[in-house]
């Protein structure tokens, strides 16, 4: 029999994530699978509890990653916090923004919206106006819009929130672990994100945090979460509670990985990890910049890890993007939505995010250009 | 920086699962990671899907893997085929089938349940009956009960619902790849599983199959699937379709793990390895005979795959268990709800359905209670 995997090659990952996996995360996804309630899985459960919550920069006692992908992350935090009828304000200007919405309205909630074009930042003032004329349950952002790499003001929303009852939901699966993110700072009340970004795990994992003041409203809700996979009254029950109550079998493997990740990006040390996709991003601007390309994105608002960039007149970007792929093996993303066809995503996300990356895909460019 | 995951040990997970996974299947996990819409990843995932329907027993082209664990492939099942106010009856005899009792009303239906004392099947008449007396949208069973080793008649269920409107909803988190499972010939209309039990792969992915009538019924939805992460509709258009749809990022390692799986499976042979598993449930049963244990089922029910014992009087289970945890590195389960306490549940599943990993256990369970 053939096996396909004999034949899976080794591509440099500069699109929109997965990212670039550690040879010592690969490792760690081969270790000896353990019980979901065996004691040592339980203390790797806890010290994985604990990394999370300093990455994202909490004190929160619910933080714990969801057995599913960053996705199910989003699922997790609105399915918990939304009860029939909850008036949710979406501020969203790219792919994953319109996902909070289709999730939110599927889930029976009241959803507005406030939009902003995409490559542009949610504009303070606009939202502040907005939560003055109306009461939300929930206001809900992405930090990090990956679809077009734009920068959402997290801070500044969470300050125009603190001092009202709306509950503050961010979409950090961008965002962690390539710059800050700090949810106590911000008053963020649901914060999520993936294991495949600039974690560099593979995917399949969604760390999430609840403050007191969201899982207040989930213990009180009038009716049960109308899902059983990822209740969080449930979930907390095996990952927090010291009788450790059997729900769902934890996705062992991947959990060694998110463990190996982490421990990763707090050895090298979180300013250190900031720094260094500051340095690939600037590296790779300069290098574009160069050849005459534009960025989508004005420079205030640019992300590090995720680089938008216009492809010129004349350029078959679908054809650019395969022969880095067949050539050069380098995979790097295309645009969504109304971008299709004009850009190009590249991802400098945690281990990928190294200036001898960058050299390797602009080289690639120029030659494939030539 | 201390590494918990330097002295993980090699546990024998002889408990309900996660089962031992095979050395290749380990490999397979720490292969280089590809896009999700890579087209070699594309390759990988169509050959999952064609090998899952073969261990399913399908021609459904509605087959593929969920991005969560078996308790996923639970909540896909029905929050796909669920409508509000929707009359569904569980057949239920143990914890899993009444989780489908939870699942299915968290989800709005009207749930009738008949109710099967632990540790006895599903009575076939009663089923009968019930179905002349009420018309069900949906009826749903476990066909291995894991909570207690018994083997419910899903054939037979399938023959009485064949000729009504009922879609079939059949639970084989257990029993996939350890005893036939024929979704066609049972006229099984959805169908899920997980990774971790006789597939031997870890825990995190949940194959599922869906008949043409309960796609015909998911796609003439009045509303929404109330789920966006396991929609089905945008499952299979990324999963199905000629143009591969992003969805979201597919957990890429580990379905590298479920293919080596699968193929693990294909190559030794399904008939071969159902036999293994025939084999290392016999020497079980002979040797807990000899000692004078007792099982909990009555031999035709018995499923090769999870043998729950009771455990004699004067036997402190629970000790029992942590001796062969810490000291003879085996891990067996525990009894759940009203079992607990009484019996302990033995796992011979997929890789560990050997007849030397019975002799280990059994030499061992001897020298601790000599």
């Amino acid at each position: 029999m053939d096996n396909l995997l004999d034949r899976v090659q080794n591509v440099l990952l500069l699109g929109p994530g997965p990212s670039p996996v550690a040879p010592s995360t690969y490792q760690a996804l081969s270790r000896p699978t353990l019980g979901h309630l065996d004691p040592f899985f339980i203390e790797i459960m806890d010290e994985i509890k604990a990394n999370l919550a300093i990455v994202l920069g909490t004190k929160n006692t619910f933080t714990i990653p969801i057995s599913g992908t960053g996705s199910a992350g989003m699922e997790t935090a609105f399915v918990n916090t939304i009860e029939q009828g909850d008036r949710v304000l979406v501020l969203a200007n790219g792919v994953f923004g319109n996902r909070m919405i289709d999730v939110a309205t599927r889930l029976g909630a009241d959803v507005d919206v406030l939009n902003f074009p995409w490559g542009q930042p949610v504009s303070i003032d606009q939202a502040a106006d907005k939560l003055k004329q109306n009461q939300y349950k929930i206001v809900a952002m992405v930090h990090a819009e990956t679809s077009t790499g734009v920068l959402n003001p997290a801070r500044e929303i969470g300050d125009l929130l603190k001092s009202t009852d709306s509950l503050y939901l961010l979409d950090c699966v961008t965002s962690l672990c390539g710059m800050p993110v700090e949810v106590d700072n911000w008053h963020v009340d649901v914060c999520y994100s993936g294991s495949q970004k600039c974690l560099s795990c593979p995917p399949g994992i969604a760390p999430i945090t609840f403050s007191d003041r969201a899982m207040e409203k989930i213990t009180n809700r009038a009716s049960k979460v109308p899902n059983w996979y990822l209740d969080m009254n449930l979930l907390t029950a095996y990952w927090a509670s010291a009788s450790r109550v059997y729900h769902h079998t934890a996705p062992i493997n991947m959990l060694y990985g998110l463990y190996q990740s982490l421990y990763n990006v707090l050895e090298e040390g979180l300013e250190q990890v900031f720094l260094r996709h500051q340095k690939a991003h600037a590296r790779l601007i300069a290098g574009l910049s160069e050849m005459g390309w534009e960025m989508l994105v004005a420079e205030p608002y640019r992300l590090p890890m995720l680089n938008t960039v216009k492809v010129p007149q004349g350029i078959d970007e679908k054809a650019l993007r395969a022969r880095l792929r067949d050539q050069y093996l380098i995979e790097v993303g295309s645009g969504l939505g109304d971008l299709a066809g004009k850009v190009i995503r590249i991802g400098l996300m945690g281990y990928g995010a190294k200036e001898e990356n960058v050299d390797r895909l602009l080289k690639a460019i120029q030659e494939i250009l030539k």
